[in-house]
């Protein structure tokens, strides 16, 4: 049985699904929309435990996940969804030790995936422009303690990377299929490239630029994540869901041809 | 630069894509439609290179991902693809240092991305009570030098499982509602249970089972994974598409209830 | 050139998409976000022309389509939408001339669809047990002129049905495997026999019904309508969608085994 | 009761689901993968029965519906299938009485849907400039005694259309977006255009063509449908499906603009 302890990153659950992640700090007090609880009631009880706010409502202790990590870090623009980080890491092949770059922090959702993939002995190295995004994704990946794995560099990435042979380079930017160049500089031999773009437009952009650079392996898709309502009796998908996030494009570098031939 | 050595796990993707994965053994040959390489010839080359058969047809030397070793694992039932593990992965919080139990091996396609999520420091406990899957699991977790993080268990479920206070348990077995109370004695308070299900009436079925067994945060989903035509100026899906590998459903065990109470 | 003339059930398309379905009637005025507009002075334009409201936005004239009638009818309850409704008329073979039972008016959204599919020598008889729906079928189907091809019964179809040998079957109702008896009574052998279900426990249930009374070519199906943001040079689809209105399930009554047979 | 008469079409469903579409010609025999019918032996029998080949297999003796009817056609080529055309009818209000041109007979598939659409009063004004195309269409539409609502053409439409003020135009052809110039000269004010396209490029391409010909009311989709096996037990979705047949784009022509104006 594990006890809640101070300065854990836990997880509160309304009965009613709402969501509360936030650390330990036994002066402080958790305040919801059903009135308050105080840290230091919760430190000392078991994961799974019921506790209840002054007005006597019930939540559950939990321990939040990646999933939830993602979903809860504070936006300022479109973040990538566990349906496509979850595959992204699968299929660029992010594990423990593994060296990446990723283009466009943005708000750090795709970071943290990329961070808990890499742990402990890997690194992200993640790219931005804009000075605000990289303050937000600071402040989400140090309240998850992840910072210790990723450099965050304020640059356009026009100017090039400062790290080479890296293992996987992701990119979400406006216009990825403008940087290939820089990209084919920075991976490694056979290394595995991916990208999140929103229109087929630059869908079509970026897999002419890839060929053009010589990549290969590549791979189109999109993936859709359709929710059920969960009662046993009557089961049903959800009324609505998200119809597009984005495509994702992967593709892998490889050696120029040496000599000529006819394919 | 990366150059292949001895024992090094590689693939070899032909022009028209078809692919290899072996392990580099010098004495050895791999034999392909388009001819046969020397090992040897391969071991010492650049990753990313291009190498030819003897019939003179080229292969890119790559190392796989996760995704091309679980999709490439033997298989002699269905598994559980990238687009359906990925997300289990961030949902079930599958990182460096858990313990998770997998009910149903199978030919341990989600073994892999289990056993990459939780190396090196944590463990897989898997189970099955075919002794022949556990055979061809075994096999396929060899050949990726994974097997020195799970333990292989020869059992059927309804007799409970060795471990405790495990962080997360995930099953793929026919009739996963039946085993709802061995797996609240085997996970930790608030862990995570997923697992994945063909039929809507198994959802239904298992659903009921969470909530009589005090489980919260239930999901139930599926996911769809559609592939584009690589051609930049004729862009379009594949003509073609898995319309339904498995639902996926996904709760965590509370404590019971200290007290009568109307909800 | 078509002129609109009075009695014209005519749509106004506003620049910014807004549309309004009403029928010219001289002395009237239409009231928009953006101004008023004299139904007189809509009289005797031709077709695609532009009319302008009295604060001078423009309006294109255009003849709303059964998918305009259909999507703009009143609603109190969930409609069939035109993504279902259109292949159900291709599945069921509602042609001129056939004779339909209709099971839920509802709305009358799908009886819209039926009566322009029969018109003008066919019937739809649609029967409802709620008097306000029927109401307002009523209402939605006599501001299409479409009353005439239609009889409204008040009646829980528990009760059974007027009609013999009818062409076709639907019914939108909350159990219809509780009336599939009713149904063989009313349908023409091997006739057609369609239902929109929200749930999968209700797909099972009727499954179950129609194959226990001998219903054959069986299919349950859901259809998903994605739309794309068009604009050109970004094309991508919408962010959300409905993901779910009903499942639809077919089949026909075939005659009774004439002798005891292995199958 | 109806019976089924010499020159009836009808729908022969094997117990295996096999399906033959054919019309009564009391000389002739049905030859299946399960033993020879002769069609004398069905003459008189009613719709609904059960009828057995010289094998003694049992077939039911149905009516065909539209949708048997398309998906039963000769192809040469990929066809529409139901799941757009029902859409399309409602979406291009092909009712009774309309005047409708296709641009792309093909194989005829939805010829014969707005043939149906139309008739008793209607017309299909359809063009190839293939003229095996025109051939196959002929043959399926003579099949179904369709021939008589249809006009068939053979011209490539850079050479515009012999009608004018038409209500709707359907293209199912490579560069719609080509004809566009054409395609207003012949529809009515605010008539209504569809087609359907492979790519993405494609729809790019016509909405841009569109909106330079002013063109309103612009939709561009794409329509899923999934099938699931129907055993009420074990309910799922079948394993594949059709991931894309084309999307479909809509729009409507309108006037000119009549003077300057700041949109």
């Amino acid at each position: 049985m594990t006890l809640a302890k101070e300065q854990d990153l836990v997880l509160l659950l309304g009965k009613d699904g709402k969501r509360f992640i936030f650390r330990l700090s036994p002066g402080d007090e958790l305040h919801t929309h059903r009135g308050f609880i105080r840290h230091s009631d919760i430190v000392g009880q078991p994961l799974g435990a019921q506790v209840t706010s002054h007005l006597d409502y019930p939540f559950y202790l939990l321990r939040p996940s990646i999933h939830d990590l993602i979903m809860s870090s504070k936006r300022e623009s479109q973040i990538i969804y566990p349906k496509e980080s979850g595959y992204v890491l699968l299929k660029m092949n992010i594990v423990a030790g593994s060296r990446v770059i990723e283009v466009g922090a943005g708000s750090g959702a795709m970071t943290i995936a990329l961070a808990q993939g890499v742990m402990p002995t890997g690194r992200v190295y993640s790219y931005d422009r804009r000075d605000d995004m990289l303050g937000l994704a600071t402040k989400n990946l140090s309240r998850l303690d992840l910072l210790e794995y990723v450099d965050l560099n304020h640059r356009d990435v026009a100017e090039g990377f400062d790290e080479t042979e890296v293992d996987a380079l992701f990119m979400d930017v406006r216009e990825p299929h403008l940087y290939i160049a820089q990209v084919r500089e920075a991976l490694a031999g056979g290394g595995f490239f991916g990208a999140l773009v929103p229109t087929t437009n630059q869908v079509s952009a970026l897999l002419d630029a890839l060929i053009g650079e010589r990549f290969v392996d590549l791979e189109a898709c999109e993936i859709l994540l359709r929710h059920y309502k969960t009662v046993p009796a009557r089961l049903r998908p959800e009324d609505r869901m998200v119809a597009h996030t984005g495509y994702l494009v992967f593709a892998r570098p490889v050696a120029p041809e040496q000599r000529p031939e006819a394919e």
